[in-house]
């Protein structure tokens, strides 16, 4: 190990010790050890930061030539540190305290429905965010700087754009749906056991290809996955017991990101290429979007297609007999396809997801706009979710307080759900583009065709890759969403009967 | 907070955030995550030793003065770079590696009951414990070196004669009691299931008064108690469905443990005094014979006492109806306090139990003073159990692999186990001549008593004064092993029938 290297290890050692913290607040600590749980946090992320910031650290990077590979991870290391530079550290300080007391006051206003409770915690965080949006500077709008924290290069000027064409789809598309019969899905909300509903979830995953010899599954309030190196992945789930599909498919979601995680090669553990330095985030996924596209693709495109419940819906029913007694595969895949208006997000179908996500996007981006108060955060919710899905929201756990995102900090990173959907249609027509055998080999359940190509052309690159460097490299272009809105047609338009053939579709759905 | 106490709370941090990632890799951590956490431990652990050294860290505390705790804290801060100043940095780092991986060695070995696949990791662990001895200097045998770690003061010197004086008095007591017939104790290996055993057991600690909104129970294959501060407390226990006396009381052990860092005053939180500077761990109690002090006293002068079960026999019924159908409070009373050689330290009676601790203490003086080999260590514990306790071993599993203390690095630790012994009984005779009524508040299940005058003589000093400043000042002397023996004699005389008054007992057992 040179210098270089030998630093970027103890960096990414720090990123991960602080994984660690945050995974076992979230899933296993006791209510009382929040308060030292975030100033330990606090320490560690101060040391990371100091460790990255240290004059020897740039000077080590600086000194880097040569090899492709290391070059990159040098100029991302460079890149972090000026950004870095700007960021005042007792700003640092105080974001790390408020996001780990945040996480902890959301989760008890959430359970008390009290949004109140949590609005204190959310305006500080407001403040810090615009006052990091400054500290990083931005051309257009100060959300810019946040987004770029997640998805490098995305802009507000970028994101509307796409929003407004995705937008000019949905809509009248679920319009179009509305005035269908609706399928039979009241089976969903029968008695699910949770013991049998998390052993289901993990067999999928490990079906799926999700190593638990690298891993674990928990449970916790909002499911994620976290890593400490592709060693150790872990992902968790929310079981409900009168509701199947949230475990179930929240859990194919997670193994999506655990798996793109488990795949980077193990030559960039400990690198600045399974690090995002600007994030202080030990992570192997080229980016917030990149990640999604993986969830994504192996939550929806695979795990809601009629091929994997043909197969797999045979051992649903082993697991809960006596619900699924009077449901056969075309009911069940039916129903796990319904497009129906709702008020969780992340038990959303695929459809209406982003309008969920366009809400938030753009109530976000009027907070640190300063265009939006905290205070009325809730009622300005109500009103967009009443508007854009004809809902009445009864309670702010069911609205403004459901997603763990701001409590975590995480202002700018909704977007990056959306982009996620956009790009893994791009990537699974450029799989089956490029391995015309692939769709046969999902046909019969072995998944591992898929995965690989996935890790040959993404998982292993870690952060080598930018993700419009990714896009392009594998895809031949950048960010577009025309796979995407055709995969949303056709398999709506077959599911709800809308079409007769691929161009009445486009017609009648744009 | 000054210079001394915001560079103390620094360390504490990081030795709080050791004790996570050690948690963690004891109880959740799946295989694959070994090798990444050695490196994340060796790393955190690297930068406090680094924070503990910095020249800075050393002016601020010779800057204290003034108050007599902080004046303390300064002291014990000074003593430990002192200490540690002697160290080589790369024995503290090849040590901290080598703990880690050595314990997962030892986990896979135990498993497979195959002492040469740890023999490589224990001969080296031997060796670096050799040159920390030397490292840190000591006057008589270089085994006092590591002693002084875990019990300041101690020495081959004050301990031998006192285990001389213990084994003259254990083992003529432990003959009597073979020649008296046996008390029923099948029962105990019946079925129990783990669900209900864990339940209970965490009822019957919180019924002592271990604060769960504090803290937390799990499994791990050797039962431990680990702090994260005072506020997340938490302990592990290991249960065997055909043994029921293991989780419990190992529970009740780790439960008495964890109520002293429970009762360490907050304001002692993040400073010297909650921190183990020269072991870099983060700790409440004095000394680790002062915290084996309250495990013992609680597990066993309380939770093997007749009044205890008189009072909570009822509800291991009810947890176990048919294993306990044709049981009654007296048999299960006499069952617990069988005095029977075994091979198992942890599942020893209390009078064998020294005979296994000083088994391993000569061991280990002897693997220190280079008079033992490693490859001859299994031989050697074999014929000792054979010699003291007439017992075959069967396999290493039983035998020199049952305990994680030498993967873990703590050669040197196992003295404080019977100095724990000698200390709750000196601990509980001051209490009851202090509180009168105290013995009459235990009969009515009232433990709050005892473990208020426990954290008002004890627990709330956290590390303030050493164990012998401490049994000074709640005791009026030093180490005394007469209340201990006494017990003993008392409480198996009357058990196997072996007086009939205190005087014929002292004659008959010493």
């Amino acid at each position: 190990m040179n210098e270089f290297e030998r630093r970027s290890a103890e960096i990414n050692d720090l990123l991960c010790v602080l994984n660690v913290l945050n995974w076992d607040a979230r899933t296993q600590m006791p209510a009382g050890g929040s308060g030292p749980r975030a100033q330990q946090m606090a320490t560690v992320s101060a040391l990371a930061q100091e460790k990255l910031l240290d004059p020897a650290y740039e000077a080590a990077a600086q000194a880097v030539g040569g090899e492709d590979v290391e070059t990159r991870a040098a100029q991302q290391a460079l890149d972090a540190i000026s950004a870095l530079k700007r960021i005042p550290a007792g700003l640092t300080r105080e974001l790390a305290l408020l996001k780990s007391e945040a996480q902890e006051v959301w989760a008890r206003a959430r359970a008390e429905s009290d949004f109140g409770l949590f609005a204190p915690q959310l305006t500080r965080m407001v403040e810090l965010n615009q006052q990091l949006a400054e500290a990083l500077g931005y051309e257009g709008h100060p959300y810019d700087a946040l987004l770029n924290m997640y998805e490098p290069g995305l802009t507000v000027d970028t994101l509307m754009p796409l929003f407004a064409q995705l937008r000019a789809h949905h809509v009248p598309l679920l319009q179009a749906i509305q005035q269908r019969p609706q399928p039979r899905s009241d089976f969903l909300n029968r008695w699910y056991p949770a013991a049998a509903q998390k052993r289901l979830s993990l067999a999928l995953a490990q079906k799926f290809g999700y190593d638990i010899s690298r891993g674990r599954l928990d449970e916790s309030a909002h499911p994620f996955e976290i890593s400490f190196t592709r060693q150790d992945v872990r992902i968790t789930t929310r079981i409900q017991e009168n509701f199947l599909s949230g475990a179930l498919f929240g859990t194919l979601h997670e193994t999506g990101h655990a798996m793109y995680e488990q795949g980077v090669r193990p030559e960039l553990s400990r690198t600045v290429l399974a690090s995002d330095l600007l994030g202080l985030y030990a992570v192997g996924g080229a980016s917030y979007g990149t990640h999604e596209s993986q969830s994504r693709l192996w939550e929806n495109r695979i795990g809601r297609s009629r091929a994997y419940w043909d197969l797999h819906f045979p051992q649903l029913q082993v697991a809960f007999p006596e619900a699924l007694a009077d449901v056969d595969t075309a009911a069940f895949h039916r129903a796990v396809n319904t497009v129906r208006p709702s008020l969780i997000r992340v038990e959303a179908d695929e459809l209406t997801y982003d309008l969920h996500i366009m809400l938030r996007v753009e109530l976000e981006r009027a907070l640190i706009g300063g265009e939006l108060a905290v205070k009325d955060l809730p009622e300005a919710w109500n009103a967009r979710i009443k508007s854009d899905l004809g809902l009445d929201v009864p309670d702010d756990a069911r609205g403004v307080l459901q997603d763990i995102h701001w409590s975590a900090g995480m202002i700018g990173s909704f977007p990056t759900y959306t982009i996620g959907n956009v790009m893994a249609s791009q990537f699974y027509a450029a799989a089956t583009q490029q391995r015309p055998e692939l769709e046969a080999t999902l046909l019969r359940g072995e998944y591992a065709s898929l995965r690989e190509w996935l890790t040959d052309n993404i998982y292993q690159h870690g952060r080598t890759y930018t993700p419009h460097e990714l896009l392009e490299r594998v895809t031949g272009r950048g960010l577009d969403p025309q796979p995407y809105l055709d995969y949303l047609s056709g398999k709506y338009g077959e599911l709800y009967g809308l079409v007769a053939s691929n161009t009445a579709q486009k017609e009648q759905t744009l």
